[in-house]
């Protein structure tokens, strides 16, 4: 950060202000500013639970209307947001079939199948085990989609069916050691206690990799929409496995074949085959500012700001274009950077005023990079919805409007 | 973690739902569990902002009654938070004159005296500046009073005066830097827009430790009560050092002794002399559970779980005795640990259904342990009323209460 503010320094000549819009110099002898109405009163006391000012108009909004009434996603308003953690009241969500209002006193996980002891536990139970608390990423496998691009997308239509919390409850490794695994085991039923019965089957070393029974989230208890009282979380993995008010797991030794994984939730490929079974979310980066429908207001600095993740481990690295990918640069990672968690990165720019394309692409300490849009394209044809990690871009016009270009 | 986990299995002879309450086997032919009525029906949607499940009521209140109208110290509830991230909702906030209505278009931040060039910057001026986000605590220096403890205590009363977030905004130094500090300055001047124009003096080197001019908190942009639309915020330093609603800065060559640095906000030592500008809060740690109020509901494992924070750096361990300081066991932290940051604390206990007492005892990278009640009244008497970093005790009662005992 310290080596790209000075670099911006030089490239600025030594002064931001020179680049800047409202500032402006404040001789001594100019008197005393404003006194504005607040400071010249007592203000108000602040609520037991506190919400946004009300000037800061950040909200969720479903990203496509619901094919039927209980079937909602819900996207993050990126664009607008700072660091890597997502408030609570914004984290996107996703539902099947409606938000079911669990009584947490009533509820119940029941383990059983290939396991030796199987088991009925109440969350006084589950919050009795030994405890973690981890930052991860959760990103929806449809988040943004191949197809259907619009130039007047904002970061929140493209890439909102993301966010990053502070999950904390049991490793599911610690559960799964209580009731005794089996051998042949291979993989779990995750079901939920929504009225579809969300389902999924998970492979065993998924969830003895970090696989988290959460029951709370950013500090305190999840909320209905996260899956209260208790959410399944698989770090680095498409969200829709990661099921919500977890209620049953059962340990067998084939996958379930349950219907997400069957008729929805498969890619499918050029040669008509589909692929199944596609979990880890690969390395993704998108700029958050300047982002779609964002407007420079004034040449000179600005700063490049967006995130980067991946569901292998750690972010290596974060390179930016302005030209459209002609040339690339470095963005600087805000540390310390953590495993299956968003990372902040920002790159000093200056703008001129005309036009420009923004373009960023992450590599994951495994060395796999982020792809170009036809990169994936060879590959994968596009009949397929889900899985788009591809580089993505912003144009800035002569003025500094911001719009979506492929 | 794992070294704990399996040293509680052996401990708990190898099931941990021998030692639990509710938790029970589930026989493959007992059929069905019960189908309750929130998945035979599909569920609500949830809102553009979310809100807390409805049965979770944690809230913050005032420590005291008010010493006169907007005058407010509200407690963050610790016994119910999870993880290190503090909700912005629940947050502790104190404020000297209420929350001033701040109009973000209408604050501007003065930055002047020993500079070489003035300047006065809006708030769409300091969000273009290079910025940087930081998970770090903030803790009042009133946190834990030295007198008047009382048994019914819950850790909101005894400890709520802190909490922690991800704060993002402009580097201090950066500012400085824009504006030039000149030859012979030392101390900054840092005034609130608020009715009381709530100002501290800071020491130059901490404002170029760190220091943030912070405008967003857990992603989004400042609650009102803690400073919107702009803060400052001073790592690991008493809380009222961190202006809120800042609208000054002036650089000086010595400390401008305002009212709530010779007033308020000093030590009164046995000798009836006043410690002026203590400004670091040294290392502290507090059980959060089990913690005042709750209760034991059966004998058995349980994860003792805390806190742990210091303003000097990294916390590089916690012992926890459940013997009243008889004996004493390496409670496990949960990384990785970050720099003036909360850093829980985790031991496995299996509580037999006795009495007991159970403390905390943190010491930090420098090598400060901190210290017991009785070495910090012989050095500091009991005439201070702030900076009570002393080891703080629960006592659990035969049949489970749990309470504060000194």
């Amino acid at each position: 950060m310290r080596e790209n503010r000075r670099a911006f320094l030089r490239m600025a000549g030594g002064t931001l202000a020179g680049a800047g819009a409202a500032t402006r110099a404040f001789a001594e002898g100019e008197g005393p500013l404003e006194v504005p109405s607040w400071t010249k009163e007592q203000g108000a006391t602040a609520p037991g639970y506190g919400r946004p000012a009300p000037g800061e108009a950040l909200a969720r909004y479903p990203r496509l209307p619901p094919a039927f009434p209980g079937a909602v996603a819900t996207v993050t308003p990126l664009q607008g947001l700072h660091g890597i953690i997502t408030p609570n009241g914004l984290h996107y969500e996703r539902h099947h079939a409606g938000i079911p209002a669990v009584d947490p006193d009533r509820h119940r996980l029941v383990v059983h199948g290939l396991v030796e002891r199987p088991l009925v536990l109440t969350m006084d139970d589950l919050v009795r085990f030994p405890a973690v608390s981890r930052l991860h990423f959760l990103e929806c496998s449809g988040n943004t989609p191949w197809l259907g691009a619009r130039p007047d997308w904002t970061v929140q239509d493209s890439h909102g069916l993301m966010s990053c919390a502070e999950w904390t409850g049991v490793e599911l490794a610690t559960v799964l050691a209580e009731v005794g695994v089996k051998p042949g085991a291979a993989w779990i039923l995750a079901e939920g206690a929504d009225a579809c019965a969300m389902s999924r089957s998970i492979p065993l070393e998924a969830a003895l990799d970090g696989a988290i029974l959460a029951y709370a989230q950013n500090g305190e208890r999840l909320r209905p929409e996260q899956g209260y009282p208790l959410r399944l979380f698989l770090p680095g993995l498409e969200g829709n496995l990661s099921i919500k008010w977890l209620r049953r797991l059962k340990v067998g030794d084939q996958p379930f074949q349950t219907r997400e994984e069957t008729s929805k939730y498969t890619d499918l490929m050029p040669d008509g085959s589909a692929r199944q079974f596609t979990f880890v979310m690969e390395a993704k980066s998108v700029i958050t500012a300047p982002s779609g429908g964002q407007r420079l207001r004034a040449p000179g600095f600005h700063e490049i700001r967006g995130l980067a993740w991946t569901g292998r481990g750690k972010i290596a690295g974060v390179d930016v274009s302005t030209d459209g990918g002609a040339s690339w640069r470095p963005a600087s990672l805000e540390g310390p950077v953590r495993p299956r968690c968003f990372t902040r990165f920002r790159l000093p720019w200056r703008w001129e005023g005309g036009p420009a394309r923004l373009l960023s692409r992450a590599r994951d300490e495994t060395g796999y990079v982020q792809p170009s849009r036809d990169a994936l394209v060879s590959v994968r044809g596009t009949r397929s919805y889900y899985h788009n990690n591809a580089v993505f871009g912003w144009s800035v016009a002569q003025g500094g409007a911001v719009t979506h270009a492929a």
